[in-house]
């Protein structure tokens, strides 16, 4: 088999086989194919496409170029969440012990922040005492007892996925839907569960610009997921604006706390429900959506999501005082009221400038070396429909660098646009896809 | 500018503007864009093609990436000819010295063979004393005294499209007229001439397989020499077996000698006075084609045509005695008669076979640094539509290495195919292209 050959069909349109497919991400993962012959053969793909077959045996390729976790020693249905991105997205947070509260296995590997995304990991470690470095046999002994613990992502997951991204990343071939399936898939097949839950966010903030796009993307991954032997779910998501009000670290905990003690902002505990009734339903605790969303509500009504939450910190080291306490947790030094320049209807919150902001603030990490301030980020105050005056605080900074300030609030100024007249509150939840189809909401 | 956006256009069907495919170039030539952005983009020009602006533009930005040769310091309208490679393809030798002898200019610059195709100094170099060392002077001073120089090519003709082609090589982004085109232009016009003949191979034996490709070749050639101001025109030519008889470098030179005394095969005398009558019409030397044809026919008999070419070899050192006596060229020590497998007519012969076989004898070079054997190669006895018998030879072998005879016969002997009823010799030339249009043969 020659690569030259495998390019050349793909040029023309022609399907690829599935040992076309391994031959190409074995040989690349391994450097025996050079970079420019993977760079001629993604724009191929991208521009002529691969069918739901060709993306199924792409994704299982790339999940196969490196480990592959085996989670059998944990009993029952193992769950798992993955979201395309989004900014102050702290459902992990919430969503995890909420359905560990019901007996539902949560064996979740998890990242670091880059750039203006934050990393379930990094939040975490705003607790004092928290760590991630369990050996594998405490993870599974943590979740077969208390059916949830998290761990940093190793670094052999998906290798292929992760030299072709970068290659993508500078060759213009990264918005390609059976690309961004198969990227997605791979990584989370990998990560061993057998009950996949997907947040794709559709809207301005979001790699996903049109509802018709988020769903295509949805089904797709549905498609894989089940076509790999695992149950898959995918909730489409509103992201005209950050979810919820905090984008930071230690203030994003504080925010899922406040959900899981029933409080906190309706549109991050709704996405929550929602993502957790998916998963009810899969791991066979419910037979209904909608028998699925109240148990959850009682579980955030009775403080038994909360209780799991914090049998998950305290199995992992941390300490949980904080959750009577909030001033336990990493505080800046500087805390600052943030004005909106001009009157109006909130009509539309750029998240990525907002993430940008609350990066400059030093919430977040340019390289994957830099420290990250826990205590830094952004408290929003006012979001999309809301009537802002140029007296009344729009946001509250937090952060221990003086200097910046003017930067962030520049970023951060530039991600909001006003209208005169009165805006609705986007609808958060747009549609639900299973393997039976497309529940449009 | 950056690349990065340059690609993002191409691939989503958008035209590129003069400057982007100038900063594309410029930057792939000098190291600064890397081999796998410019494999990217090479595979969206493949698949969504490029129109014949930015086919000229691309021309252009190659043509100017290195050495473009002033030819001003020569009187005259400087013409020049280009074949899309055959094999024992002698045109040249007899078509320059041919229309030579009729005061055109000829300031040639040509390469050495490699693989199966050979080149024109090679051929040159079988004549004793023959070289193409000239300094620049020299050759200027050649050109206007007798009307005819050949130099071997400089490193730094079109160094862009030297790299480009080596990459296309290996991510199969080779066949796209626009990509071809520019290739075979972009060095043309550097090397100086006003009026260019382009030979456009068509058929089995040729890279371009069908007329129609053929003509859509040649008509975007034709656009791009006069779009930058050179008059350009192409014949179409039938390619399905070798031209001529002669395979190597002194038979060659022997048959081409032959067609200069007025004798020798009539397919390639037709091609060489039609290539030569195009020459003549665009350096103003006839109104029409009938004119310009018959014209050269006389210098053919009334022996000026051999005349030039005496007094082109000895302008460049070559002893010209073999020219009345064959045996001064370099001869091979054995000669071998070579039989048909089987009886019957031939209805095609591939003629990359038969150049490869031609190589095996010793005649052509498998690397750059290769010895070429000049007294190598095949004569063909038995072309398309001859009726072939066991009993009778079909092809003489030159070589002087004995061990490789079985290996050349066998690639020799797959080259054929026969037929048990008779077939037609095909027509030679099937359409000339200018300017103005398409005439068909």
């Amino acid at each position: 088999m020659r690569i030259y050959d495998i390019i050349l069909k793909k040029r023309d349109q022609l399907e690829l086989t599935k040992e076309e497919i391994k031959f190409f991400i074995d040989g690349y993962t391994n450097g025996d194919i050079h970079d420019y012959q993977a760079a001629a053969l993604l724009m191929a793909i991208f521009i002529n496409g691969m069918n739901e077959r060709e993306t199924i045996d792409l994704t299982e390729a790339m999940m196969k170029s490196g480990d592959v976790i085996d989670l059998t020693a944990i009993k029952g249905i193992k769950v798992d969440k993955h979201s395309t991105g989004g900014v102050g997205d702290t459902t992990t947070l919430i969503l995890t012990p909420m359905i560990a509260s019901l007996g539902v296995k949560v064996a979740k590997m998890s990242g670091r922040g880059l750039g203006h995304t934050g990393g379930t990991i990094d939040k975490l470690e705003s607790i004092k005492g928290f760590h991630t470095s369990l050996s594998v046999e405490e993870f599974i002994k943590n979740v077969n007892e208390i059916n949830i613990a998290v761990i940093g992502q190793t670094k052999n997951i998906a290798p292929a996925d992760k030299k072709l991204y970068s290659l993508r990343d500078v060759t213009a071939t990264v918005d390609n839907i059976s690309l961004i399936a198969s990227s997605i898939m791979s990584k989370k097949l990998a990560a061993g569960s057998d009950a996949i839950v997907l947040d794709v966010k559709v809207g301005s903030g979001a790699f996903v610009k049109t509802y018709e796009d988020a769903v295509e993307l949805g089904s797709l991954m549905v498609k894989i997921g089940e076509g790999m032997g695992r149950r898959t779910m995918a909730v489409i998501s509103e992201m005209e604006q950050p979810l919820g009000n905090a984008i930071g670290n230690a203030i994003e905990v504080i925010e899922a706390v406040d959900v899981l003690k029933n409080s906190g902002p309706e549109d991050l505990r709704d996405l929550c429900l929602t993502l957790g009734s998916n998963l009810l339903m899969m791991a066979n605790k419910s037979d209904t959506y909608e028998d699925a969303y109240s148990l959850l509500e009682k579980q955030l009504e009775n403080g038994e999501a909360l209780k799991s939450f914090k049998t998950f910190i305290e199995g992992q080291g941390g300490n949980t005082e904080f959750i009577d306490n909030y001033d336990l947790l990493p505080k800046a030094s500087i805390i600052e009221e943030v004005f909106s320049p001009i009157e109006g209807y909130i009509e539309s919150i750029e998240s990525d400038d907002v993430g940008i902001a609350s990066l400059i603030l030093g919430a977040g990490r340019e390289n994957l070396d830099d420290e990250i301030d826990h205590s830094a980020g952004i408290y929003i105050l006012k979001k999309i429909g809301d009537y802002v005056t140029v007296d009344e605080p729009m946001a509250i900074f937090y952060t221990n660098k003086a200097n910046v300030l003017d930067d962030a609030k520049n970023r951060f100024h530039s991600a909001f646009k006003f209208s005169k007249t009165p805006v609705e509150f986007p609808k958060l939840i747009k549609a639900i896809i299973s393997k039976d189809g497309v529940t449009k909401f």
